[in-house]
């Protein structure tokens, strides 16, 4: 007798997962693999992660006993383009896969990963920033995403940004008494030059060569020096979470009922960092009513969402307890 | 009898520009190439552009009769690199040159070319934006000028990004009613598309496909637009001039003497842009005692500062007024 299983996928820039699981919630096989995403990185390649994240969740089991699977991804619009999903579907035969699969956005496989509820609002932050509505397990309003360029305002990108804005002040002569300062340029530079104009441009080549979005990687040290207690990482961190509310308050108006829930996710967000600590504390002022939670896995989210999508789907908040909270 | 010649050279990341002038004020050749900036550009292919400016300067002039040279460069540390400096002395030799130069930063040529005071402050704003005291011709204290991607608020990139950001929180069905939407929607896009996340990820898409400095090339839709009389184009200028007053009363504060010269410079502060009156309307406010002038040619304010650093220098304002007001 085949046991019908499902299959969720989170494909993220910097990391791409996959669970295998059956509809009683026990995890047959995971996988993981670098980032798959084909917005940050060109396809072939991209999905040549996606491949390597699949084949390990699905080692030791007959891929056609697949029996949907959900795809979650940041950019999912890039499967629009006819040669891109081509290149998709070409990996998924390959890889044994006959199922028909969903394509969704990142943010809906979030959403999935810290509740039941098909409706409510999410707000994720980590490297990037986003705040969504969620209804039906769709997309509904939308507020920032748009990337470190145009946006992400409270990201991890934002936080090591401004962590580094702070730096150039003071080495610009305007005195910044701060533990963050020294920390940071020790980090970037592995020690603290005098300030004066080339030290500005020390720090400024110093971040031209990374990518811009590898600021995000300071977002760590700017938490740690705000909860060692330094008040102008804690101004910063202040600042950031007044953008992720704001965010958050955007997609959460007064047309919202007030007990849905709110998931918040992002590795700023889920752990218990000085952000994440203060955001729900602000979301506990705002929004009394509605149950805050944190995200799980995001390819348990998928893989209970493939699970839905069944004809017969099995008991949806249970199925969602064993699958995701159980990660 | 040999006539002593002087040369200014004025390098950006856009144009290098040369001027060969006597001491008596009288322009004898110049010529312009494209941007020469080594931190630009590659240092070889920078300083090609350098050669050709020289030599449209020097066309039918014996370059020994050449005493004494300025050279303004953006980011002139970079000179510091011995590989470096030894591409742009070759080049120096094999345009026929045997003075010696001195290499300065843009900032103190761009003040040359306003006022011949040996002191006071630059508030510049084209692409990037910094304000800097000048003290005896050299740089004292700096705001900003830390690049799109660190600072340069109020900047032309900084115009771009914020007329960019309300297209996209348009989009996003925040609607903003608004001239400038349409507009930059219309140059960026080709045509105005209907709200929603597809349009979003179109204008995302539209602004990676160019450098992010790229951005700059909308500040003169948002100047238009804010002339026209639209608020959210006027309320992005009003915001713009607050960061440059603020980076000017950074760089000119309570020890500064109050008749100093301003000096303005950048493609949005000497031209009659809203930008422009506003700064000007909030100097004559903060410092009532200072003159405020424009930046003229930055290839004449070096020619003139090469003058002054002759052995036996002509009358400062007087050749100043020759060389660079009459531009």
């Amino acid at each position: 007798m085949t046991r019908p299983l499902v299959l969720g996928l989170d494909i993220g820039g910097t990391s791409s997962r996959v669970l295998l699981a059956d509809l009683d919630g026990r995890r047959i096989g995971s996988g993981t693999a670098p980032g798959g995403n084909p917005t940050a990185h060109e396809a072939s390649k991209a999905f040549d992660a996606v491949e390597q994240a699949l084949r390990g969740a699905l080692a030791g089991t007959d891929p056609a006993l697949v029996t949907a699977a959900v795809v979650g991804m940041a950019g999912v619009g890039r499967l629009a383009d006819p040669t891109v999903r081509g290149q998709f579907e070409a990996m998924w035969h390959r890889v044994g896969l006959r199922c028909a699969y969903q394509a969704i956005p990142d943010a809906v496989v979030a959403f999935a990963a810290g509740t039941p509820a098909p409706d409510g609002s999410l707000l994720l932050a980590g490297t990037g920033a986003i705040a969504a509505e969620i209804r039906n397990h769709r997309l509904g309003r939308i507020a920032d995403g748009h990337g470190w360029l145009l946006g992400d305002l409270g990201s991890g990108f934002w936080l090591g940004r401004e962590a580094v804005r702070t730096a150039l002040s003071h080495l610009d002569g305007w005195t910044t008494v701060s533990l963050l300062v020294p920390r940071l340029l020790g980090e970037l530079l592995g020690g603290v030059p005098d300030p004066g104009r080339d030290a500005v441009i020390a720090v400024v080549n110093a971040v031209r060569r990374d990518s811009p979005v590898a600021l995000a990687r300071f977002a760590p040290l700017v938490c740690q020096t705000a909860a060692d207690g330094d008040p102008v990482a804690q101004d910063i961190i202040e600042r950031a979470v007044g953008h992720l509310l704001d965010a958050a308050g955007r997609v959460r108006d007064s047309t919202t009922p007030p007990d849905r829930p709110l998931v918040l996710a992002g590795s700023l967000l889920v752990v218990n960092t000085p952000v994440s600590v203060a955001v729900r504390a602000g979301a506990a002022q705002h929004w009394p009513d509605a149950e805050v939670t944190l995200a799980s896995d995001g390819a348990a989210g998928a893989a209970w969402l493939a699970a839905l999508s069944l004809p017969d789907p099995p008991p949806g908040a249970r199925l969602h307890s064993w699958l995701v909270s159980s990660g």
